[in-house]
């Protein structure tokens, strides 16, 4: 939904995320056919030539400042956008604001050196490469980040990494890594740990395959690899950041992080409204009727609205927080939106896929797609 | 939850939400133990005084215009304010602005005639009679405003109402009731029915009781009476508005009343988090841990919190269009809230209860009641 | 439901079991008005007058051995009649197998002395008194019923009891009580406790007055009793059982009692469903249309249906499961269906009440009423 | 869940349903790693060799009567088998009891001509062949299976059948369909449709294809196709019962193939519950915790375990009453447990997925698959 109604955002602004909102329609959800019939290797000669529209209608990169080459959007105002993006799972990737990439782009601004920008930032920057960060271990838990196996242990110089990660997602075809481990085992748990770049040439860095799920590999950005960390060695000066400071670092990336995500879901989740409303005024159930008759039908459409509109507010005041008052006077409000917005998206996809009937399960749409991936 | 963060208020302003807030948890909500036992009427004299006090700090009437004696609040600032007086069942009624008569005041300032204003408006701003308002049918769905089988026939410039309506709140004791009567049967369905101001005096205004509620019949402002009109007759000045227009002034009545009733639901919704927070971290389970060391609590207190903020931005972004665009543009917003807000204080009173345990059930807090309420 | 095709069912016990349906409806439901207008303690004598009838049809104490004067049914039998005593809040009691006597019935069985049994449960089973249960306290979680602060000192052949309890239901109008205390405080956790009969007459036995619940305290059965022992005595051939086994003769109370529980939820839950049909095939929602052409309702209808077939067989299989294998070999299903059972009469109860709309909510019906005494 | 307390089943046949989920578990179970990095059609061979030890074993076709080789089962009885069966996405096709086969089978068995049952029916039962209904539309809803648009015209002695079908599961491999289509399109609408056996060799059976689900197209018995008939002519003898009674004849399936369903449903929630259980007591969140120790995860437990468990009762106490009174006299709860026992599935499978983090979406276990398959 274009809402009209937000005159409180510029005159300018609007016409933004109007044009934003056209191209994603326009240029980018007509390639989900062809992404579904092919890989996402294949279609990246395709993609770039998306990619290179967006960058002359001055839309590259709308997440980061202006003196990177970005649209020096405030968060909330990058969240406006980012639900238009999420419309298309490609969305993101055509505008250069996709995760990992993203995430690595701030934490590079943030605590890269001069020459770590110029090797790993600008050509990032740029979408001549892609990176990936690497932090889930099979062994420990995702929802405890301070429980990390992988260590990194300095000698002569360099930093040699030892370890087992997976979900390392878009490793395939990535320049370089960041990478999680543990450099300082002897201190506080919250201290343990340091980022280090690791390009993927690096020897011993082992990309062990990509991990099946719902029986396909994936490819390139749209895949998630186990990598095998085995003396893989690199300079010091990969260090990104201070040692011991990983969780931190990785702490503050969150705030943001979420709204990005959050945004994307709700841009899925109206994507699917919108679905959901076609095919309910379509879709004949008798001769005489249309699904959108029913009164099951009608209740989902409502409460689907209702909680649609209420997490996005939610999201965006969030986000403007983060904007005033930084991540840490916001942590209650962030805490809050994943699972929620969470729990609102696997509600409107079950309702629309239900509405779709038998077609919801193919790959006709884009619904059994995002069904199957709500819990990664 | 009085946000330090709502920096897009004006400083005046949150200084009157705060000083809002004290009143109503220091003179209002200790007031609530004796409410519980003893009558509605029994406390009249002592909740006067506290409208005194009300009217000392400049806080009576919120709702109203500056011309006519109120605050002058805009729908959206005044939501803030009726969040907070929501507190406790008391709130409204102390700033007089409880309904019905804050819709009953409404109507009278926008359709009144200045006879009207100064017999019936008047008295009711001024806090020195209450009024009713006489829809509610029982053989008519509340659901469906068109169906009315109450009857007003005019002869000799009277008119003679007939028929039983129910449910009307605040009968008992109230100075006059503004009824939806049928006054042109060959209208088209939308055009039947006018608004007639009866002073509950008149013969043939026979309130035939309280209706029983949890085995109590309540009094004055806390009862809802069945009424019959049983040649009923009043002249045909007491017209209120123009004949057959009386779903028209019903409807446009119904965006600000709706965002009243929300944000009096927000208000509740946070007194019961409120109380479930207090009742976790000081209830022993084990001699050693609290109710809050559960995760079933912690979930419950974080889902609890994502729902009532997400409701509140809901409701304070209806009332902001409201205020902007009109009741009218305003109409999908309005009838998403209220299933959305409904719903969420049913969740949030049922864990606040189960918090409580058997405490829970008794007169020691508000919450037993509020459930018993949840259908009304 | 009665269920025509319960042809399991000896043709004997089909006939008992629909005997009990039609006395339920033909002679208990009508009283149903009268109690909502008046106090449990005014009702007695129509009360005995039924309970006389229900003796005579050899009815009485259905959940009793036949040695004792019951039915002597097995607890699964005895779930398809509890399930027709609960269509009415009444039932059980007509029948003398209402909470707590039911369960003070059978601790008085199994482990009272001859003594106890012509002086306790003789009059209890004969209906000529009632009886109550005190365990819970203010001060401890009635969840954990290892941690009790009442104590029972022992001295000159006397228990000497000090302590306060709380939710001591039916106390009002009781012959004596089953009072859970410490005796053996140096014991272990479950070894603590003993349970002492002490007849409400004893000096020491303070009643202080009947918990507010709902604005009313009801009266006799229908309360609910905070009580103060202070100093009382009573001898120590007034223990019950062994000392210090209070704990586990408790537990082994509970899988019968929740069957007790749960069937007669289940009760409340066919009661509701029925008044919810009732409704929706009467009601008009234009002139035209009734409620149970709205597919809302039909979804409740179907929904309700399915919860409450699928809650029963669930609790009669555990009934049978413990009739067969006893308690600790059931103690799985005994956990499983209260909270299942709990969670499905809100879902009904609450769908009832929304299809009564306004009447929903008024004493015309028991629905309110059972709403409210969902957490108790 | 094996429970030992089903002793109102013989021991004979608690020793049968045991030796199959031994079978299950330590000849299927371990296939389902092989089938992920494979296709259907290329584990057919191992398949077979699993069949020939169920023929071995006497378990094949548990279904289906003695006199046509089969167990001879009675509904009820499948149903404890189809449980285990559903153990795994491949237990049914080993017993050869697989959707579509079975149903197919049973309109043979009840309607074939002794020729169609020689030519169809038997190689059917001995595994020598596969088939498939062709029944769902693209242009019509699958919800309303009185609507169909494939025509089939008598000429000659022969149907001409001409129209699209799609979702006819299982085409691809099929030597034979059984095609709906309208032959008496003058009828009442119950009385338009015939079934006519139409081997897949036949001229005008073009297999358009099979849909893509989930970025795969499947194979073998694992596919869905759309099937386009185009003046597709066959035999007036290959007319399955009398014309017109197709919709009648689908009717008589629908009771006993949605216990099938639903008890393959229950055997996935068990698996699902098993691997939740699994993973919860062995997954560390700590050094010192495991996920079990988490309230959370034992909330999931318990309502899954109650869950579960009364949906079972509820479809074995259906599937009882169609073995005793019939599908017609059942068709109250044949209509509830499709909805109940979906429902549990979805949130049972939900959970588990997300007990088991990252790993839950990969195809190291069989949950995603599953869950990816819900709405089918």
């Amino acid at each position: 939904m274009f809402d009209e109604h937000w005159d409180w955002l510029s005159h300018e602004f609007r016409q933004t995320i109007s044009s934003i909102k056209d191209f994603v329609y326009q240029e980018i959800i007509p390639l989900e056919t062809e992404l579904r019939n092919t890989s996402f290797r294949e279609m990246l000669p395709v993609l770039d030539k998306k990619r290179e529209l967006v960058k002359e209608l001055g839309f590259w990169l709308p997440q980061i400042p202006k003196e990177y080459g970005g649209m020096g959007l405030s968060l909330q105002e990058y969240g406006y956008v980012s639900e238009f993006l999420g419309r298309s799972s490609l969305g993101h990737y055509v505008f250069n604001c996709q995760a990992p990439d993203a995430g690595n782009m701030e934490i590079l601004i943030e605590h890269g050196t001069d020459d770590q920008k110029t090797r790993f930032l600008e050509p990032l920057l740029a979408g001549k490469i892609r990176s990936c960060f690497s932090m889930t271990e099979p062994d420990a838990p995702g929802s405890n980040p301070t429980w990390l196996n992988t260590k990194a242990s300095k000698e002569n110089g360099n930093y040699i990494i030892n370890g087992r990660k997976w979900f390392t997602s878009a490793a395939d075809g990535a320049e370089f890594a960041i990478v999680m481990a543990v450099t300082n085992p002897e201190q506080d748990k919250h201290k343990r740990a340091s980022m280090i770049i690791v390009p993927t040439s690096t020897s011993g860095f082992n990309n062990i395959g990509n991990i099946p799920v719902m029986g396909s590999q994936g490819s390139d950005w749209g895949s998630h690899s186990e990598i095998k960390y085995d003396n893989c060695t690199v300079p010091e000066t990969n260090l990104l950041g201070i040692e011991g400071e990983a969780f931190t670092i990785a702490q503050n990336r969150l705030g943001p992080g979420r709204i990005h995500h959050c945004m994307r879901w709700i841009g899925i989740a109206e994507r699917a409204f919108e679905l959901m409303c076609e095919r309910a005024v379509s879709r004949r159930i008798t001769r005489t009727a249309f699904l959108a008759d029913q009164q099951t039908i009608q209740n989902w459409v409502a409460e689907s609205r209702a909680e649609i509109n209420s997490n996005r507010l939610m999201v965006l005041d969030t986000a403007m927080k983060i904007d005033k008052f930084g991540t840490y006077a916001s942590r209650r409000e962030i805490s809050l939106i994943k699972f929620q917005v969470a729990n609102m998206l696997q509600k409107v996809l079950d309702r629309s896929i239900q509405v779709h009937g038998a077609l919801g399960m193919t790959d006709h749409t884009p619904l059994a797609y995002w069904f199957s991936q709500l819990h990664v």
